[in-house]
């Protein structure tokens, strides 16, 4: 059983990441898993939120938003709804929590960083995109502040990257394009440092529960499909 | 090591349920892990959501919401806010996902079954003992409708349960009280059916990241606690 | 004409208060009149609103709000909604009116104490329940605020309770459960301190317009009612 | 001891009615209270609001709210605010209730008349004075309406006015300006029938509780008050 | 062809000015261009928006809004709506904007002047009465603020006024009633000094685009509209 | 005297119009004037809002806004704020407008075609680019709509452009961008058909009003303006 787009179970799609696509942000990525596609901008600024004034601690944190257009079928703006519902709480959160997992607040001093994460066109895994990109355009922002010398130490103490792994006819695959995603029916974002361990699981039960010899299946793709974005994040930020 | 309430790290905080807390619903429970307190309702109603009308399938969905005298300081009310906070969006599509992952939608009809979790005091652990109790209330509700013969048939494919898991101090502990949880380097929610399957695992890296090692204590630890917790649910049941 | 559950015209239905309800609250009361189950819980914190701020006095206010699962058909959360309703809103500063009626600003000092109550389950009443529970609630509060010695002085001048009164078939009734309450023709919520002066009287013609025997009649029973329940608080308190 | 404005306890400011300040409202009344100013507009609509649809009754409802302006301090828009305040919904809700007192729904017919009372200047007594017009204005669409065949019958039941009282330094006063207002020691306002029946009581102790002869006589100057309002409102419709 | 009111093509309604119609605002103005009938007040405070503070420089701002009972049908509150249109907001900054050309913010001081502009009763217009009426309330508040020796200068550097030009069945015509508003062609609002420059310019194609000889037209009347609106405000000011 | 760019005073930025950037959208355009970058989606489907249902007539609209990195200094998104702001409505309304000049509701069918324009970057003139291109991708729309035989005709009567002028330190310039914008005395934005007819003007003195000689001397920058655009939005649509 192949794959509709060809891949191998183990193989993620074209991922390109293409760096400083904004001129006005501190660091500026538009990442691509396949036609899945993600503007990821780190906003910096001097000062923290209230809470944490003081503690000369910086801040890093992520907004996540779908334009209209990004799906099949319109969605309407949250802006015009006038609530943001729960997936993109869930997903800004997610990708907030990741980032923070590689940042020394000390280092960083009293700064804050905000990742916006945009998706302007949407395949699947928009939030392990969101997060691969969102790393890079953050270490970008970083390099540009101490450039300015505005920082007290190098914030950065590893690397992070996610991805989709999901169960479908039964066998594990790894980064889900929109039309695996829905026939999944177990489905699990795994976010992983450069140096291979686990920042955060998020394993659903879509359709029927899965057992432990599926779950070790799933983790062993999430861990291949993480280490291959590492090397990308890597030669993106060489270039 | 031991823990602050004298128990090993295997084990339970004292678990209670008390079935039909409640007149007016379906089913109603109060659960208590310890000193956190859910009391857990489910109403059931003729009808489905517009976008499921006329496939005779049923639904199950759940609101899960903290009383501002919960915690240790006072909350602010989300309805005073005017908007529902990124976390009770999250903790209530778990809980909703959960529970409908032992549902069989045709059993139940078009029918729809609210479970309301609303957490009368909060110890740590709120999600889990929210999940675990929503499924008796839950299973309470499908008696109910059934004596009614509101149903074509038995809309419950399993019991599903909740605990949480953590890293204290380098070892994993099971059902972390507040105390505990503040200080977990890492963090994890795991529901499993009552035969031992997993429905959603959510493993969170507070502090620092952690490997497969740690990740397989963890999910040792939590199949142990969740075969506890099925073993209680069906006493409940039972009496 | 005897009432369906039994009670003569001017008795109140089985009135319980259970003190230290929940762990955290510096006061905290679960009171029953009849079916309808009212969590009440007295928060405090130092510290005024900001237009009260420098003026030596204390604060006292209330929210009050109903769960979903409280009523026999299920209410949506207003959280959800992104709103109060109007009832709500009314009955919150209704609550707050009645209890500052018997504080001593000046003896509280700058701080302020929230009274969150929240009806867990509802059967006619539950704002006269909400009054006459969380005002054990806030002595429990301020003995424990002067048991820290963070007092100036003895914020408590006199007790308040509330009960509702309503015409039926043609007669005044006390304490009216749904049932009765859908069926009167006026209701009236009457708010009493201890020593029998009037704090608040909210009387509405839900069908016909009464006249000035009727209103006396309906006085005179909330004045038993008022007298019994301050009765019942001091035992509450004294035990 | 005399009123700042020259009047005796039980006189009322010098009220006028003007009808027909609009020229689209099926009603439309300026009413003054002294220096309170409040414009009263009736629309009239076919059909009722979803839950009465194929009852053959009609409905009225009320909206209250105030100009920016109107206050001695500006007061922000609660449409800027985005949210309705406590305030405002209890008013609302006050006027609908008043008025649909002498409303025969079925004489109505599936019609819906909504009363909108702005306050375009506050000086206390701003509800009484809305409630006193609104009646007119109401009584004016009604007119307009059978004038039209549109009503199966006559739907006035009777006449409905309002007016407040308190007690300032111990005596009872009626119709209280601002600078009286918040000097009251209590605050009552009710609404009476034209013949001289109770629709709604609020009194309210803002500093003391008060007691039975007071409340007592509170009540007569009400009496006299509404007595005066409903000739006044005759003579208006009269003209 | 002649207008349905009798005009000529460049004729003004019958515009009325009516000064100090509230008690507290610092200026407040009731205009009517015929049947368009709009409250203008002008609030005063001390101090100025945040992102002004310190900068020696006043502020002047101004908020539109219409009175559900203003048109020919009933429209919902936005207060009720929970937001505000996007009509309303574009008005309200046309207003600010307006009046904000002929200010000296240094003249001013750190002072801010609100201009409320409600509209009781519309029939076309209500935007250019609105401007026309505010600017009087303005000169009104400006005069008291400087009897008050509140002011460092004169912060009016000129006057404002605002019409509206149309092209109905080909011709160009002067402040349209809403019965031709809805007709015409094209819709376009001018506001001028009273020395003849532009402020503001908005032309809409309602139906066909115009070219430029019927803009011309157009520009024509409204200088000329404009200029006897200019005298009227002067004549008020004056009396 | 020349600008910062090297343009001459009548001459556009760098114009890019890339076609077909979005797999999903029935038609999508990425327009760049210089630096302002606006991402163009028109999303078609079948029926029409319920006020226009059964008239056999289409509608058209448009919803602009910003993305928060899009400019210098972060801007925080509406749908956290959870209200759209003055500026997003006036230019959303203004977009939908200028693109309904040049539609035939007949040939469109009961039809919608939603216009998203959301500004990837900003540097001034982000209302004309989303105009200009916002065309580009509705004529994709209607082709592929017609291609698909879902058109009773041909919608498109023409073609609309729309570009910015101001005046600088005395002089008319065109297509100003954010620095320039800033600067601007006067700030015009013009809306015209592809043959030379105007749709909309919008002409703001934003700091000293200005006269006759400088609005003709605007006007015709931007008739130049919107025939440049008109020329490379028919070369974009024929490549």
């Amino acid at each position: 059983m192949t794959r509709a787009d060809g891949r191998s179970n183990d193989e993620l799609r074209p991922i390109t990441i293409t760096r400083n696509w904004l001129d006005h942000a501190a660091g500026s990525v538009l990442v691509e898993f396949g036609r899945t596609r993600v503007l990821c901008a780190a906003s910096a600024s001097e000062g923290v939120p209230r809470w944490r004034k003081g503690s000369g601690l910086g801040w890093v944190t992520a907004e996540y938003a779908m334009l209209p257009a990004a799906t099949n079928t319109r969605s309407d703006r949250e802006s015009v709804k006038g609530r943001i519902g729960g997936r993109t709480h869930e997903i800004s959160r997610l990708v907030g929590r990741s980032l923070r997992a590689v940042i020394d607040y000390k280092a960083l001093g009293e700064n804050t960083i905000v990742l916006d994460c945009d998706v302007l066109q949407a395949d699947g895994g928009t939030r392990t995109a969101a997060i691969t990109g969102a790393y890079v355009a953050l270490a970008d922002a970083c390099a540009h502040l101490k450039g300015l010398g505005a920082l007290p130490g190098d914030p950065l103490t590893g690397s992070v990257a996610a991805i989709s792994v999901g169960i479908i006819d039964g066998e594990p695959r790894l980064d889900l394009p929109y039309e695996e995603d829905v026939r999944a029916e177990t489905d699990m974002n795994v976010v992983m440092t450069g140096d291979g361990k686990y920042v955060e699981i998020q394993g659903t039960a879509e359709a029927d529960p899965f057992d432990r010899v599926m779950l070790d299946g799933l983790l062993a793709l999430a861990e291949k499909g993480c280490a291959d974005l590492t090397r990308i994040q890597k030669e993106a930020l060489a270039s």
